[in-house]
């Protein structure tokens, strides 16, 4: 397993499982943890579903309301961490990345893509995370000017297996993702 | 479901998801995502083991090895996220936490119950992280003044239940948890 093909293989795995992720909804790499840092520095943490992965760009999709916290979040300090568990193939996916914020034209296409029932995710009135009177005083109109692409590059990817004897390793952009095996 | 009980309910059903994450290694809720800052600002996310659960006092524990990377983010700026997907409850779960990172003799007990064959998750040389010329070349030996608890005093907490209409709630500890029903 030191051979450095293995190295390959192993980041290979890691975009195999995304892209099932993006491709089936009810595979574990379909809902990331999405992890952002607040303006007052403070770290917050919420589940997402992944909508794009690509390898040859190293780069992932989500979509957002952009009138979340975590697109605030985002304006403020363009980094987010994703954490992905496979308890199937005990591979925990862990990127550093940077994100970009498209709205508007730059996301016709895949606005045009989400299923009508599911645009009332983007929309909610009043805001997302505004206090309300009662648990159901909130409408959600679909609103297209609402709806967000988070396009996040990567920067890093730390890969971890926990087989029989653990494995971890570091990739990173600026090598061309040739790989660094880790202590686990 | 706007009488105010059912914010009692909501925030019980959340405890209960996580006292079965403590108790049952297979629950969803035994393996959040543990969100920090970086020295530098960068969130990192990694997935953790729930090990300790407590309502009363609004707390939470997990384990770690002293020499990780998490540990010494920490160290620099005491704050974590908790988040938790349960698929089966359509529920999250969202801690912001305030973290002590517990040590030797405070955390004696918790080594005591450690089983033999965990205690190796505890001590890997080279630190975690470190870069090694193979997969395999590490060490882990049981170290146990490399054993951390860390204790996440929760200040916050969002819950969503994803249900056919989405509920979201937020709850402060300086209130007494009383919580508010917020636009999802």
């Amino acid at each position: 397993m030191n051979d450095p093909d293995d190295l390959v293989a192993f980041l290979g795995k890691a975009w195999q499982e995304m892209r099932r992720g993006v491709a089936d909804a009810r595979s574990p790499a379909r809902h990331p943890t999405f992890a952002t840092v607040s303006p007052s520095g403070v770290p917050e943490a919420r589940t997402v579903a992944l909508r794009r992965a690509n390898e040859p760009d190293g780069e992932v999709e989500v979509h957002t309301d952009a009138a979340t916290q975590k697109t605030e979040a985002l304006r403020q300090w363009p980094r987010a961490a994703l954490n992905i568990w496979i308890p199937g193939s005990h591979l925990q996916i862990r990127l550093t990345t940077t994100v970009k914020i498209l709205t508007g034209a730059f996301v016709e296409r895949e606005w045009d893509r989400v299923p009508v029932a599911s645009r009332v995710s983007y929309g909610t009135t009043p805001d997302p995370g505004t206090p309300i009177q009662g648990a159901f005083a909130y409408e959600k109109p679909p609103v297209r000017e609402r709806f967000a692409v988070l396009r996040c590059a990567i920067d890093h990817i730390d890969l971890v297996y926990l087989g029989q004897k653990h494995q971890r390793a570091a990739y990173v952009r600026e090598d061309g993702w040739q790989g660094t095996w880790l202590a686990p």
